[in-house]
């Protein structure tokens, strides 16, 4: 919003090279507006804006850039500007940028860090992608058991500065093994000389360095915390997750199941700050496959056309049918896969969830049926249209939609759990995943049907 | 997970009235704990179990269950329980509450609340629904810009007990207008003699309180604040807004939208938390509704029947032609969807998404037409399925494809925009609806193409 405002002006001061009030007009925002800024503008010009901050706030600024924008002006940046960068940024946002860039940037931008920083990125990407160990960071505080709240809160003072956050510090033994998590505030409300092993705000929970994203955000959410520790299997505190980048992943998991849902591949950056052609590729794939897919309704039509050429009638209902049975299996598939989700429901939940979802598709099936069945028997033209045998056409498609839902549901509810069963994500069963693979067996469903109620009369 | 394995143990506990091993073993867990195990009982029991935990913890432990089973529960407590539970739980929480609740079932509630909390109530309760006013607590702490940062530490020492983040405070003038924020760290690692408002940590943030709550996922987003203050237009601090509430509401946000998405109206509840009734209330209207739109696909195709009794081959392409048309336009409608769900696109920029949707859908169509024709003029038995215009029959089907693609993929990207400048969800325009309505104009245009392609040969 702001970035559409003073674009223009920005715009005229670039042309300008007026770089004193571009360096003042950018001294005077916060490092977010900054970065919404940069990202209205292209590479070369950015890493020009860039390059006019100061150095300590180049780093802040650089880590509110969406991803793909930092990727980009790493490989434009000269190498004295990435070291700075780099040594400056938080070693959580520096792990998401590293495992990111091109190989032979990343080469680059290791070579870059100091021989400590060099340490801890090497660390933080060893952990799995998508894993708790990947969004932390080693940035906190931590103090011992037997220190006063005053001792430990002069520690603070002395050891805080520069920290990601002090909204949490760590009670540790000699071993660095992980005893509770506190409060900053309960340090400043407590007595003075209280010691802190004796301070308790609610128990301890931590997240083992091996957890999956899904997980760090579920647990966020059930705690309502703003830091959570991250452990190894021995309880040894490893680094610290903040609630910040844990609304940033909730928000990308969300988008990237949504997109997944829509029948697509899930993009890296926005959809206004993808290249078309990126664009094209992301989408054209699945529509592809979906296509060849969607080819075997073909084969299935010419298999019946026996059929149809005996009663045409039965074409009409085709893309009524065939519908049907993709739109309730794109809602079972989006309310099966959003449960999972957001771990509501698990892996052992798939018997419980087959049973409901067979009386749900039954119940659906026999109300959508009814009322195609009412439809045509009380249709003013129904002998016109579809003849003397109205009732057993009308019988055919009620039986045929039921068949079709009842499979559409099943369908929809059951693949998500097998996904997830196969180590793929659940969110692949896109609603026009699921419409397709029902499209082909609806027509099945919908022929075997009509043979079976119409033989001796049309067929 | 907790909730499934202890079950079976305090199933045991409560049939054999074991009250006191019960609440010890409610003692021993934490809050969350103890709602996520509440929350696999049905009402009458967790009404049995919600009694024996003591009176301060009872409060707390109702915040962390889900809002449909604080309905019930509420409207199953005795009113003494009624009293001490809403005049403990935090505003922000409790105005969640009684917006759900039945009217005359809030009238009881308002009534139990004492005058201080009833007035906050009615406050809270005052703004529109979704707003930033109703998550907001004005449990907060603020002080004064002149208090020294000693000073600053010991008001809050004194004040902040119970209250509900002391993460960040806030420095207001004596008529309450909003000057800046401090995190509660900035404040113990200054210089005690500092002045407060010679403290800096970054610009002032804040959200007016009528803000769209979307807006304020978004906000908390760009800033990666864990607090955020609420202001009216005149700048007054009305109260502030907590990161975790922000994580919930981002969370029930998508799954809204994914549910939508898929064709549905969005639960209340989880998917097991709904009742069969329920579930089949929320899925049945959507897809009666889409059964209806498809029995236009009936109409239109009796419109067409001559064309199919003359050329019945074109009825082998009707599934692949709708289903293409149908997988594009939730592809496009998903994608925008999400983009202007979190902010990244606006109303304003629809004719930008126009044109850059116009190319896409020429290029998919294209792509999926040409995939298609070589399918038809390649196929071994391409004589004996499709006659021998089987290259007029290609035609139709690549030139049919463009068309439904493009026209897919146009709907479905326009209509989110159309929904929300009419005030709208655009989560409305669901792949299945969206879907629907290609399938009925997907036919149009297929025997359109059909008839200029095929007329003097098959028609």
């Amino acid at each position: 919003m702001l970035g559409n405002l003073v674009r223009p002006d920005i715009q005229a001061l670039l042309q300008n090279k007026d770089w004193k009030t571009l360096r003042e007009a950018f001294a005077e925002l916060d490092p977010p507006d900054v970065a919404e800024i940069l990202e209205e503008f292209p590479v070369q010009d950015s890493v020009v804006l860039f390059r006019l901050l100061p150095r300590d706030r180049a780093a802040e600024i650089f880590e509110y850039l969406p991803l793909e924008q930092q990727t980009r002006l790493v490989q434009s940046l000269a190498d004295e500007q990435l070291v700075n960068l780099l040594n400056e940024m938080a070693p959580d946002d520096r792990t998401r940028l590293l495992e990111e860039l091109p190989p032979e940037v990343t080469r680059r931008a290791l070579a870059s860090l100091s021989p400590d920083e060099l340490k801890v990125a090497r660390q933080l990407l060893g952990y799995p992608e998508e894993s708790a160990g990947r969004y932390m960071t080693p940035e906190y505080i931590s103090i011992r058991p037997d220190m006063t709240a005053a001792e430990a809160l002069d520690y603070i003072r002395q050891h805080g500065k520069g920290r990601e956050t002090l909204n949490v510090v760590y009670v540790t033994d000699e071993k660095g093994k992980l005893l509770d998590d506190l409060k900053l505030s309960t340090l400043v409300l407590a007595n003075p000389d209280t010691k802190v092993k004796d301070l308790n705000d609610g128990q301890l929970v931590s997240i083992p360095a091996t957890a999956d994203r899904e997980e760090v955000v579920a647990t966020f959410e059930k705690y309502d915390q703003v830091a959570l520790p991250v452990t190894d299997s021995r309880g040894v505190l490893l680094g610290i997750i903040t609630v910040d980048d844990v609304l940033d992943v909730a928000e990308a998991e969300a988008t990237e199941d949504i997109q997944k849902l829509g029948g697509m591949e899930a993009l890296q950056a926005s959809y206004l700050g993808s290249s078309f052609f990126g664009l094209m590729r992301k989408r054209a794939g699945w529509l592809t496959v979906l296509l060849l897919g969607e080819m075997l309704t073909t084969t299935a039509m010419s298999y019946f056309e026996g059929e149809l050429e005996r009663a045409l009638v039965l074409s009409l209902f085709i893309p009524l049918i065939i519908s049907s049975g993709g739109n309730s299996g794109s809602q079972a598939a989006s309310l099966i896969i959003r449960s999972l989700a957001v771990r509501e429901l698990g892996l052992a939940d798939w018997l419980r969830v087959l049973r409901r979802e067979f009386a749900s598709g039954l119940v659906l099936g026999c109300i959508l049926g009814s009322i195609a069945f009412l439809r045509v028997v009380l249709w003013p033209w129904r002998q016109e249209l579809y003849g003397p045998h109205y009732m057993l056409v009308a019988l055919t498609v009620f039986l045929g939609l039921v068949g079709v839902v009842l499979f559409g549901t099943l369908c929809g509810a059951m693949l998500p759990f097998l996904l997830r069963r196969l180590n793929f994500d659940p969110a692949t069963a896109s609603a026009p995943f699921v419409a397709t693979l029902v499209d082909v067996s609806g027509l099945v469903i919908y022929f075997t049907v009509a043979s079976l109620v119409l033989r001796g009369t049309l067929l």
